[in-house]
């Protein structure tokens, strides 16, 4: 065992602080890498507060990391020392079931293994996560990071990017398009962007005019505001594909009516009840769909990361030291950043 | 114009009463239809009592039309003087949008004609539906009936054979699938004679213990009680489709979570609001969706009676006299009737 410092919650009421800690020695398939930079997902704030119940403690968050290869596991091909390297939401899943053998390991029908809050495979041990010096993942749930790409801005692709790349492929988005994202958060900044760059003619669906700009800088060719109800009546029936990235439960029958016949709202952001309920005549007029879509395999990760640096697509981020992240969390919830905070692992020394 | 005899609903809250009123003479491409049976079907309820808000009066119910033609206008081809014909819930459509020329006249982008509680076409006439002697259809909105299918029991197919119907085949429902029926009624029942058919394997997901028996003689292959909780974890993941009858708004997730990973539940019941709501968790872990699905376009309507012929499928039905379309409708409010009750229109001349 080595020990590892990171910042951990005791408690879902007390601020993160220092947090010593072991990882096991890699072992064959295993990959060690130096952690450089951790983004702040959502994800890593409700798990903190435990929002949605189960949270396991001390907990080490983080989930969207980028490092640098220590040392690899003898049958270690895809990464060498000194290689970048990312590490997404899971670190291991059973590895035989339908999904994970067709490299939809998010899918795992044993369930999958959790970067953090969640306990090792066949063990009692806690996983923990990105807010730490070091991680020990098997080769199969590393990324190689292109080194074109800026690191500190490419962490938030290893959950925010993924989770928007898999849903846009899956649904075939691409050329001749119409596409909503809805909501400009992490979440929603890289579906512009990704979306762009799949060729798609893309909305920002948005509740804040003071969005507007922003998003066109991100490449959007168009918004809607959606507490606008002459701009929603006039857009009802023009989108083939709607990404709806919002957090929480909200109201999705105003989105539903934007779809033409036969096509999807996928969701990516909210894990809670959709109240108000949607309407069964909003899905039954025009043969639309509801979905859900989480993170992607890995394989499609390793795709979404390489599909990055062709077209250098990376996060707009907020760098901050790990002494801040109590405060940065404060801001999170307030929707106060554009669009991402990253963690600068250095500071873990200081 | 002629003169036609039929029954009406004069407000939301009085019993429907004889009512005489005029329909047009045959155009050149229409048909004239003298109408032998008409089912009784759930939305006849609904709009009759305003259920939905709308309604308009006097109300001719009945859009499960099933007769024999009586003349038809020079233009028309497809049927003849004295041949069997159908007309289901549209009247008319307006032949040019997307939808229209693909053969989805049910999702008109200018709103289909429906067969009663409607408007004609360009016009302030009301049209009237098949609780009467005659209709004049035009002959796209006409399907020609197989004689070897018994009458009586075929009224039912042209709304609640078509909206199982379309489903399951939109969502390519055959050989080697596990599919699920939600709800046994006048939709439900023929869910499960249309699924087995097509090959699948077909479970009948109900409330209700007594209706066990009952469908396996339609030919469900298994039942699953969903007030069953150790029944319904069981059967967790394990479905490829599921096609939900259920007339009212009532809870998903339970059945969202029977579905494997990438399937489709398609409501084709509830209109109103899905109460309590559906957690986006359900959709993102297995990467499902809820779709909405409605009636079925004019050629899928012909292709499904075909399909009805050649494997002798028709409803359960209970033949009711035009003078007790009261008290049927009492009856269908306490899902007193397996499975559909139709109206013998020769009792109009009583």
């Amino acid at each position: 065992m080595m020990k590892v410092r990171g910042y951990a919650a005791r408690d879902a009421h007390s601020p993160l602080t220092p947090f010593d800690f072991e990882r096991r020695e890699p072992g064959p398939d295993d990959v060690r890498i130096e952690i450089l930079y951790t983004g702040i997902c959502h994800t890593d704030l409700h798990q903190v507060r435990n929002h949605w119940g189960g949270s396991m403690y001390p907990m080490v968050p983080g989930h969207e990391i980028v490092g640098r290869v220590v040392e690899v596991g003898k049958n270690v091909k895809k990464l060498k020392a000194n290689d970048a390297a990312g590490v997404g939401c899971m670190v291991d899943s059973c590895r035989t079931c339908s999904s994970c053998v067709q490299d939809l390991e998010q899918y795992c029908e044993k369930g999958v293994t959790l970067t953090y809050n969640a306990k090792e495979r066949n063990s009692e041990q806690l996983t923990f996560g990105g807010y730490s010096e070091q991680i020990v993942v098997s080769q199969r749930f590393v990324v190689k990071v292109p080194e074109s790409l800026d690191l500190k801005a490419v962490a938030p692709l290893l959950c925010a990017g993924i989770t928007t790349y898999s849903p846009l492929r899956h649904w075939k988005v691409g050329k001749g398009q119409k596409v909503g994202v809805i909501g400009l958060g992490g979440l929603g900044h890289l579906g512009v962007k990704l979306a762009k760059a799949l060729g798609a003619d893309v909305t920002m669906i948005t509740t804040s005019p003071e969005k507007a700009k922003d998003a066109r800088r991100l490449g959007a060719d168009d918004v809607l505001l959606s507490p606008d109800p002459d701009a929603m009546t006039r857009a009802n029936s023009s989108f083939d594909f709607l990404l709806d990235t919002v957090p929480v439960g909200h109201d999705l029958n105003p989105y539903l009516r934007l779809l033409k016949r036969d096509r999807t709202l996928v969701l990516v952001g909210a894990l809670t009840a959709l109240e108000p309920a949607p309407f069964g005549a909003t899905f039954v007029g025009g043969r639309k769909s509801l979905a859900g879509s989480g993170i992607g395999g890995m394989a499609e990760t390793q795709e979404m990361i390489d599909f990055c640096a062709e077209h250098q697509i990376v996060s707009d981020v907020e760098i901050v030291p790990i002494q801040s992240v109590n405060e940065a969390f404060t801001r999170l919830e307030k929707n106060d950043v554009r669009y991402r905070f990253v963690i600068d692992m250095a500071s873990l020394q200081h």
